[in-house]
């Protein structure tokens, strides 16, 4: 997988450049530009800014890279753990801490081999960065139990007003039943503290037959995930089965029903519930059918589109398109369906920068970072 | 455009016979047949169960016709009033009392003229059926002023779980400002009595500078309405203009911001007006860019599709479609877009059988009734 055209050293990224060509798009509120402004990422995952303006960028094969704020310059991070990168396995979001500037925290998710035998899970890092290197390590988090399996990572990270650290997860996949047990993290929300102890308000504290860390259940692939920036509440993004894609407002011990309840059927068309609506889980605030293959999501909360403010983005793989869900006291009033037309690639992470404008990760061989701009 | 095929007496009706050839199609969560009750009908327009299951059907042109249940017998009822037949005016809506088999009432709405001079304006009548032909008319409501124009006419009837009768009707296209004024009934949805007269607690009532049948104002050409199965509320859809059509929940004296707020552009891309939220106007609960051209619109209440039960299903010109909003604890979780391949056809209305089927009536120059049956 070496491929010297991706390594960077800072001297030499200094004298990279981008050519980033700008597309005009019209959408619904907004005439907007879409520039590439870095790419040659292998299958980039999860992107995070830091309040400078300059990014953390994650491939899913392992590396993580310190991206500069214009695309130009860009540095490989050495000493990031080790990670399982197979399927949908790998280094996958990176965020960092709220209050960065004072303890340089940097978070990571990635699927981590067991110790022993076989098996994996997504586990959480943080650390700090230093001399471009990965420095004072801590896994914070891994999903329990170890299991075989490719598929069903997750995830996401995304820190409460409070400063909880919300884990987004997967369900393994074949091990979707799990989803609605307590004594396992598959197909769960956990809420931690960013230094991996538990917050004694977590729903589950004090009941022996589930875990501590579990913030809901009955999820089934969960890669998507912000805090709406009124109510300090996480809002969800999981991938259904065919059909079933969701939007969730995962509250403390609730069950959100997958694999006993779902608009969606199997890839091939099997039934896997015809149930949808039961009592003890939790509907969907928004659903897809069919699935549009949801990942990354963000509220957009800046002033570069006035006329997007407050609303819930969610960045999709399939059809290559940004769901826009124009969101109005708490209420979906609209879908809008951008760049399905001008961007040709999985998207699989979108964010706001510091400076107000949008920013996607297409997964492709040749990924790259697109910024969204007004040009209205 | 006298056409004898559609001339029907009981006796030639008895005879008659509807092909009814069922296509099967698959939907989210049913499987349902679709089957062409009875067709022949020229641009039919609003259609009304009475409690036998037997049906009332509009044509545009100005004719009214009672079907029987099964579609296979017609009779043509005599002496309905006048219609200016005119781009889209002409005889639009009918309903039935809720206490029908007490008092015979049927209303129709319909595009009036002037008794003098030019103009004309929507119309609604209630009267009975006697022998085939309507007695004991009387006009219980005039859109005022009378207006030259062929266009937004609205007009859906529907009654109030008290007994209130709600009229929506159009801005007359032209006169477009006149929803924002409270002096004139265009662009307004009103309320009456059944019997013409004006409930006290009407919003204006006692307000000089406004009508005292006005419900709710700034709609632009209100085609569909209903009552929500719980709440008792109005619901009602309009067509936007490119881009925006809405469902509102028109709440007494409020405003629904047309055409000084709007998510549409005027027909060939004119901005109308670049403001979508504003302080003092409403937001509608749901809005489609681009434009379906919304028409008829129920709620499904019935047991035959128990997957659709609560939920809103809004009738279409455009894309032959009718789209289904699946709603929870009064939140919309999903649009559907239901028969857009297999009905070929503008879908002026929508109704629910007292068989709990639904019930279709395309807009076309041989208009039919279509029959919506479950399968599974």
């Amino acid at each position: 997988m070496f491929n010297p055209k991706f390594i960077f050293t800072a001297m030499l990224a200094a004298s990279m450049s981008t050519a980033a060509t700008a597309e005009t798009v019209e959408t619904e509120r907004h005439t907007v530009s879409i520039t590439t402004l870095a790419d040659g990422f292998t299958h980039p995952w999860g992107m995070a800014f830091l309040p400078n303006g300059n990014m953390l960028v994650t491939e899913r094969s392992g590396n993580l890279y310190w991206l500069s704020e214009d695309g130009s310059k860009r540095k490989k991070i050495s000493d990031v753990p080790e990670v399982v990168a197979q399927g949908q396995g790998g280094l996958l979001d990176v965020v960092v801490d709220p209050n960065y500037s004072e303890n340089g925290w940097v978070y990571i998710s990635y699927s981590e081999a067991a110790a022993e035998g076989k098996g994996n899970s997504t586990a959480v890092m943080r650390a700090k960065i230093s001399d471009n290197s990965f420095t004072d390590k801590e896994v914070i988090f891994r999903q329990a139990p170890k299991y075989e399996s490719t598929a069903h990572f997750g995830s996401r990270l995304a820190f409460s007003p409070e400063g909880h650290l919300y884990i987004t997860l997967g369900d393994r996949y074949s091990r979707m039943e799990d989803a609605q047990t307590l004594d396992n993290h598959h197909g769960k929300i956990v809420r931690i503290w960013p230094d991996g102890s538990i917050p004694k308000d977590n729903p589950f504290v004090g009941n022996d037959q589930a875990l501590d860390e579990i913030w809901s259940y009955g999820h089934r692939n969960v890669q998507g995930a912000d805090i709406h920036p009124d109510t300090g509440e996480l809002w969800s993004v999981e991938h259904g089965p065919q059909g079933g894609d969701e939007v969730n407002i995962p509250k403390a011990g609730k069950n959100y029903g997958w694999p006993e309840v779902t608009y969606g059927v199997d890839y091939g068309g099997a039934i896997i519930s015809d149930v949808a609506v039961k009592e003890g889980t939790e509907q969907p605030f928004y659903y897809w059918v069919p699935s549009i293959a949801t990942a990354g999501a963000t509220f957009y909360t800046g002033d570069a589109f006035p006329e997007w403010k407050g609303d819930f983005f969610v960045a999709a793989l399939k059809s290559s398109l940004v769901a826009r869900l124009d969101l109005y006291e708490g209420r979906m009033m609209h879908e809008e369906r951008l760049f399905e037309d001008a961007i040709d690639a999985r998207i699989r992470d979108i964010n706001q920068g510091p400076d107000g404008y949008l920013y996607l990760l297409t997964d492709q061989p040749n990924g790259a970072v697109i910024q969204i701009k007004p040009t209205d």
